[in-house]
């Protein structure tokens, strides 16, 4: 974690900044190990402090490391900021994507004149971007989690139970296997209601010779996984055989085009030239794919409006689809970690078309 | 829902604007009925538009009603905004305290001239803390459904399970009775854990003559339930049992104040006053109590500093605590909705000390 504040300190120069105030609490937690839910990092090139309030004293002295020096202040954290500023003439970054128009009209209405506040952008969300060996593992776990999880609920059937059902079995098996909770809500949409990117998981029971979209995730360890697999209850028909190997071509290709240097908008390209070279350019609305770790959506993305350029450490998922309106959908994701050579698969789940009674 | 909406622009001249723009999510599901992740609500005196990018077209006709024209955009949802606005004069509210800087400068930056921007404070969630019947019905089942794990899972005792196994069934009973998910992370603190009022469970056998401090909640239909009872694996000794029933007369106290046109302030004097009688003004270092709806904390508050005044079909907690630290903590908390002649607790587990074996 230390060295996640050292190397976010290296940045300062760069950024212009003499500090950085941290407010998002995801970004909190990346750099000091803190899980609960009120807490500010306060960070210069030599300035390391971590605060909260006093209902979590004790956990911040279990979860934050000694880099950081730890203050107990008020439950509005941002009024304790000046006075650890006091009386410095600086530039104070902090990230305009998460602190509100409130937070820093108060921040800037409590900070003497010598301090300029200056809009950071994502600095940490940069870092997060690349994970540590320790992080992929941690995502690793949960995938093969997640992984178990859906093999278990596949063995029980689809047939007769409706996607609500099969949705709360799939929580309930990752609970069980100590996730510590959905990384969002599952997605188990069947027959026609697969042709909805985000379909809710219905009342309504899973026929046979369907198409069922499962896309599921845990979270474990702070981490979080996503995976998506298209099964069939029985023989599907030659169309929806058809699309489900075009797209698991898609998506073949998409992760053989993983690699460090690779752009997010190329590998977006690779993947998608195969569906609209099969005329399925209209079926396809989304990106390929997106950065996972700490948030179930994050850098680097995978889209024909990326500008991210991918390199080792990268944790991204690979998901193609085809969805066609009144009829079935498609959709195969896996996470993969780029890697020096190119991209590893993190999901082990076979991707030939899985057929469920 | 569309009588929500109505109740908002009902409101937007003493707020002295024209338009409102609402970007928190789970205000736009409160006004909408809308429950995926991406959409903004722009709404005037005859104004009612929701937006959503192409992900969430067909989610969105199923859930957000007729009183909205349902506009689909790109995914910057924000920079939807001007053109929907082309050409008037006017004052557009935004909610200070959820949009971020960025997305202000972004929307400042396409607006003209006409538009002038405004911090409007949160007018949204004054209006949701006075729940509407069903609303108080719903936080009512999901705290029914909270109650019957809890008793399914002290029915299979505590001692020699772990705090985090006991936190786990309690999880895994709730999604199996039809919740979505917990609605905060459980805590079962054992002994002198449970004198930390935000305890993440442990890897520790919860052993035999202790008290252990269960907090927990469902999130159901989109509303949550937040409940604690403090129980004891036989008999925690006579300093135990005193504290407990102290802990006890200050709730009752506390549940006793509730009544329309009383203050926050007020009603946390009241059960506050028990405890500090007792000397022990120390040992319960937080608020009374919290409003509970949509999200599990939300107003109006019970403390200290809280500028609320209660009226009928406020949802609050009452749940005050002693801890002392290094021996064990007691709280005791219900669900209460405010009513005409005074609360209605929502909870029905026992209040007397609950020993479990």
């Amino acid at each position: 974690m230390s060295d996640r504040a050292q190397r976010l300190a290296a940045r300062l120069p760069e950024l212009e900044l003499d500090a950085l105030v941290v407010s998002s609490l995801v970004n909190v937690r990346y750099l000091t190990g803190y899980t609960g839910s009120n807490g500010l990092v306060l960070l210069g090139s030599q300035l390391r402090v971590f605060m909260t309030d006093f209902r979590y004293s004790e956990q911040a002295a279990a979860e934050v490391g000694d880099a950081f020096e730890r203050r107990i202040v008020a439950q509005e954290l941002i009024d304790a900021v000046p006075e650890l500023l006091a009386g410095q003439r600086l530039r104070l970054g902090f990230e305009d994507a998460h602190l509100s128009v409130r937070a820093h009209a108060r921040l800037r209405e409590l900070l003497g004149d010598g301090v300029e506040l200056v809009a950071a952008g994502d600095p940490v969300e940069q870092l997060r971007a690349i994970k540590e060996p320790e992080e992929v593992q941690r995502i690793a776990r949960a995938a093969a989690l997640a992984d178990e999880a859906l093999e278990e609920v596949l063995g029980q059937g689809l047939v007769g139970r409706t996607e609500r059902a099969v949705a709360t079995a799939l929580s309930r098996a990752m609970i069980d296997r100590g996730a510590r909770r959905d990384s969002f809500d599952p997605i188990v949409a069947a027959g026609p209601h697969g042709a909805l990117p985000h379909a809710e998981p219905r009342e309504v029971e899973i026929g046979a010779g369907q198409l069922v979209v499962i896309d599921w995730g845990a979270e474990l360890d702070g981490y979080c996984s996503d995976c998506t697999r298209t099964v069939a209850t029985g023989d599907p028909g030659e169309d929806a055989r058809a699309i489900y190997e075009l797209v698991a071509e898609a998506q073949r290709v998409g992760l053989g085009a993983l690699a460090p240097g690779a752009s997010g908008r190329d590998v977006d390209a690779a993947a998608r030239a195969v569906i609209d070279g099969a005329g399925h350019a209209e079926h396809y609305g989304h990106g390929l794919g997106h950065g996972v770790g700490l948030e179930i959506h994050e850098g680097p993305r995978l889209s024909q409006r990326s500008d991210s350029v991918l390199c080792a450490g990268n944790v991204v998922t690979v998901e193609p689809g085809v969805y066609l309106p009144g009829r079935f959908g498609v959709r195969i994701e896996d996470l993969a970690v780029v890697t020096e050579s190119g991209a590893r698969v993190l999901s082990s789940l076979r991707k030939d078309l899985w057929i469920v009674g």
